[in-house]
């Protein structure tokens, strides 16, 4: 069974092989299940992107979306997850992709659920198709991750992106730093990388990697504070033009215009931001794949064939 | 003009003629429209199995479901039942799907509306999808009706359920006995069977039906009173261990674990909680091509063709 | 790029297309593009009429719809409208329909975005597809619109509804009058045509179109208001009694029956009322094939090609 829970769990090679699929997908590679096959997206938390792109993604799959409104369920009447899931594969089906305020709120269902799970984020913990997708990315503009330094600035201790995309990247041999306010600094993270000073980060990386301020888990601060945020640890013009030669800006977005970044800078030239966004696309088309194409006990994978055209 | 309302108004002959298209729908049989098809949910209280099911159903018709959100409708600006149908009739919806809390919404409606009405439950009313795949799933275990002793067991009064089941299966031939706490019975039910004692209904019956305790239509007695009714009308291990050769245990869920049903019972061997679910597909399946086969007035039917392949 | 946005920056030829597109559908002409093409619904008010229909459009076109709510969002989260829209189009959207509280929402928008604006109605402002499916209603009757008096009647200053059918009837040749309560009579609509009393106004118009009564945004005058509304400016059983031979009633509906119209009267022979939802359909058809036909900037159009049958 192949859920997709955390990247840390994903051997190299299994992210090598990801990659690969959704970067063939990118090119216009085509792969869909032969009979008409079901999925559903529950989305717990509110979500514009991560939402929109599983729906794409599974679209382009030929794939059929059972729609999930949480407030128009039986999780209203208490229902839990797994009695939601597990009615889901009884109506037929055959992959549920999860985004829940619960941090591993899989950790028990893992093994309980014979339909595969995809992880759209959990909590303060992972959100591996993130980290895919920035991946997928950072590999189309550099070929390598080898060598490469990555610094991740922003509000780490509450991003899920962090901490996902740390674990792989330094597993892929990437250098690893943290910046932003020192307060959001986390000593578990340290196994993962240092913390540097936003002005030498800046010079020095070859991706900078820009985190949400999550207002709605910090105090508001108002204007002010936003404007204070910036100035000390927001990419703004003047920091752009000290960024290194070749060096590329990302961000998992939404953005929060002039405070993390400039105004002016999320479509500039050294911005992937919207690259990132396509690219989730392709990355969750490959993780729908391999979940769909390894299946469960419960999937009919027996009796069915795959076309694979590219 | 073929509405689903109630079984109470379905022919024996119709009941059987749907349990067999929907026997043959679990079996793999295909049955689409030929042209473009349009239907539409409209979940007026919250619901996960039936919404699913239905979707899933007519999806597997190859039928095109336009998303209806109640509270993103202008139901909030006042508009009545009627005019939201007779809306969707205009843009070309064929058949329409209702959830409603009111007991009967139908009633007036029946008699206005040009394109059929799928109840899916109302108030304390009906809700016939439901009977109709019990029904499956007794089929199915027994090959028969006839003779068959049922329990019903737990709130009866607010259940739809219990209705449309008692009077179905007695019809079918079937006994029927309730039971669960003796201020839940309501006499307007003893035309379709008697009251029994839990302890007895337990031991003779073929078929133990537990409803939901509806936790929120009466007070809420906290942890303590949810034992305390485990204890006396539940489900315990100790009474599935005194069940009848061959019985098997049925619910409609959402199921309140050690409440009704003891929490490792709901997927022991007995139990046909998740077959049920599955069943509701294939008689969704089947009412949804009773309805759109025979269409009403505005129904394109006179210039279309079926296919149906077996 | 071919956003549509009002009625008024439509020159007549382009009107003129779109209706016979529009006619085209309705008799049941076929298009759709050749690959799999992604839009989206981004409703901010309720709607059902509108979203509805639009959502029949698509898939009668053949297109793929990702489903948007708002309130599951990021824009929840703080998200502009530019930057949802934005990474829409980064997943793969290709035309996005907007309802928008705010008027003008897309004065800046229109610059920016590079895939269409489908505007589904802005505040006070404009809703081009219900004037363009007024337009095909009229023309199906009357064949022309040179020369016939359309009456406007009801709350007009709030009516994205008058001003659009306003400025393009009058452009068309149609003589327009303005009826109902003065005090909600608005001298920036005097370009378009004079106020006239109701009793006139009833007995000389070839199209009566009444308005609804936004309660929403008046004063809750209660059931004695609104039974003294309906004897002022209602359209009575008395009044429909006299107007002209030919003429037709319309309304966008959703009525307040007893209100603007008798109960009786809103299906009566001279309704149009349900044929203009009807109408709803084909219009937005054809102007979701001018839309994606022309595409923009980020279209794929350029390795695109169309199949036109009708």
């Amino acid at each position: 069974m192949k859920h997709l829970l955390t990247t840390n769990t994903l051997s190299l090679e299994e992210v090598r092989t990801i990659l690969e699929d959704a970067q063939a997908f990118s090119e216009g590679a085509v792969w869909k299940p032969e009979k008409q096959t079901f999925v559903a997206n529950l989305f717990f938390e509110p979500s514009t992107r991560t939402k929109c792109s599983f729906e794409v993604a599974e679209r382009k799959l030929g794939l059929e979306v059972v729609p999930f409104e949480v407030n128009a369920s039986s999780v209203l009447k208490g229902e839990t997850l797994y009695d939601t899931i597990r009615t889901l594969q009884s109506v037929g089906v055959e992959a549920v992709v999860i985004r829940h305020s619960i941090d591993s709120y899989f950790a028990e269902l893992e093994e309980q659920i014979q339909i595969p799970i995809l992880n759209a984020g959990d909590g303060c913990g992972h959100h591996p198709t993130q980290s895919l997708l920035d991946l997928l990315t950072i590999q189309q503009e550099f070929g390598r991750f080898y060598g490469l330094k990555v610094a991740i600035i922003g509000d780490i201790r509450h991003s899920r992106v962090a901490r996902s995309n740390a674990n792989v990247l330094k597993r892929l041999g990437a250098e690893i730093v943290f910046s932003g306010p020192k307060e959001w600094f986390d000593d578990s993270l340290l196994e993962h990388g240092r913390y540097e000073e936003i002005e030498q980060a800046i010079v020095t990386s070859d991706v900078v990697m820009l985190l949400r301020i999550q207002h709605e888990r910090h105090e508001q601060e108002g204007q002010e504070g936003k404007a204070v945020y910036h100035q000390k640890f927001g990419l703004t013009l003047e920091r752009e033009q000290r960024m290194k030669a070749g060096s590329i800006i990302m961000h998992p977005a939404p953005v929060n215009r002039d405070v993390e970044i400039a105004d002016s800078l999320v479509e500039c030239e050294r911005s992937r931001i919207f690259k990132q966004m396509e690219n989730g696309v392709y990355v969750r088309m490959a993780v729908l794949k391999r979940a769909l194409q390894q299946g469960g006990k419960a999937n009919v994978n027996d009796h069915q064939k795959w076309s694979v055209a590219y």
